[in-house]
């Protein structure tokens, strides 16, 4: 990885890393639906719905890509993680009545201020499919530039940067790009990508 | 994809989707606890982890190879998706005390009753690590053959059958292996089988 690129990133890490938690009374964010579902075959099996500030909890991540062909990563704590801190793509959950590509779109501009040129929609997916109806969507956006400042929800906390590919194999590889959603978004990117520079 | 594996789980399909559910009182699986974390830069955030049987949630999912090179695939009732039936790798949660590695020839022995000669992890990950704790672990399993009849837990209803992997591709096409965990284990089993070919 670019020296530089390392710096700023440890920098990143260190500001954001977690150092103490304390455990709260009451969630309200994370709820759950039990159901009991009857079969096609006549068996019943019961399982239940994770929510998440009620409802299901889809998501959108977006790869942006700058218009010298960079990638643009968010950093951000991610206190369940053993780092504390994630390198992730622009990502977030859909609001109330609004298109995985408007989500996509939002997302991108408030958690970095950059727009692009034009988006595709890459991959859908269920992120966790045994108890949750969340279906995640991974966009790609092209020629992305900077047009404004941050507009982040309150609790959000977030830094930006840009990278290239083999620098986000290293970040996988280092244990800063670790979630299923990253993982997957870096693939099919990479596929995506891939093939159209044959 | 061959007639008679499409036969073999339109079969599947139709006895195991869904075709009532009724919503049921009170959560026992999923729980979640929330916290106040501190960050190294002073700054205080809240976030909620969700619990899966007071666990963590970390699961292991298996690609298991048959002695012929076919892959061995579980279909199972999936009540949150579109489809409500999925295609997918054997997999499961951990048990308390026990290894990624004990967890992976365990699953796949009670959800098929198959043995591998030897097992290898690919790769791991966080299933939804902006709000769990999960890491999941994906284990290529080699050699595999059928030893004994499953073992299912209650509630748990499991067929099995081997494809190869162009019929997985169509699988995923088709809406049937669309979850975070298939997607990704297809993605890096692929990309190791392609290394391993060379």
């Amino acid at each position: 990885m670019r020296k530089e690129k390392l710096q700023e990133l440890k920098k990143y890490i260190e500001e954001l890393k977690v150092v103490a938690q304390i455990k709260e009374a009451k969630s309200s964010f994370i709820t759950s639906i039990p159901y009991t579902f009857k079969l096609n075959n006549g068996a019943y099996i019961k399982r239940e719905q994770i929510l998440k500030n009620n409802n299901d909890g889809s998501a959108v991540i977006v790869i942006p890509l700058t218009i010298d062909n960079e990638i643009l990563m968010v950093v951000e704590p991610r206190v369940f993680t053993a780092k504390t801190v994630s390198v992730s793509f622009p990502s977030g959950y859909l609001e109330e009545g609004e298109s995985p590509y408007e989500a996509a779109l939002r997302e991108l501009k408030e958690e970095t201020g950059y727009i692009p040129k034009y988006i595709k929609l890459l991959d859908s997916f269920y992120q966790d499919e045994g108890c949750s109806k969340a279906f995640n969507h991974i966009f790609i956006a092209f020629n992305c530039t900077c047009k404004s400042t941050q507009s982040l929800d309150e609790g959000e906390i977030i830094r930006y940067m840009t990278f290239n590919l083999k620098e986000l194999d290293k970040l996988e590889q280092m244990g800063y790009l670790n979630s299923a959603n990253s993982k997957l978004a870096l693939a099919k990117g990479r596929e995506y990508l891939r093939k159209k520079m044959r």
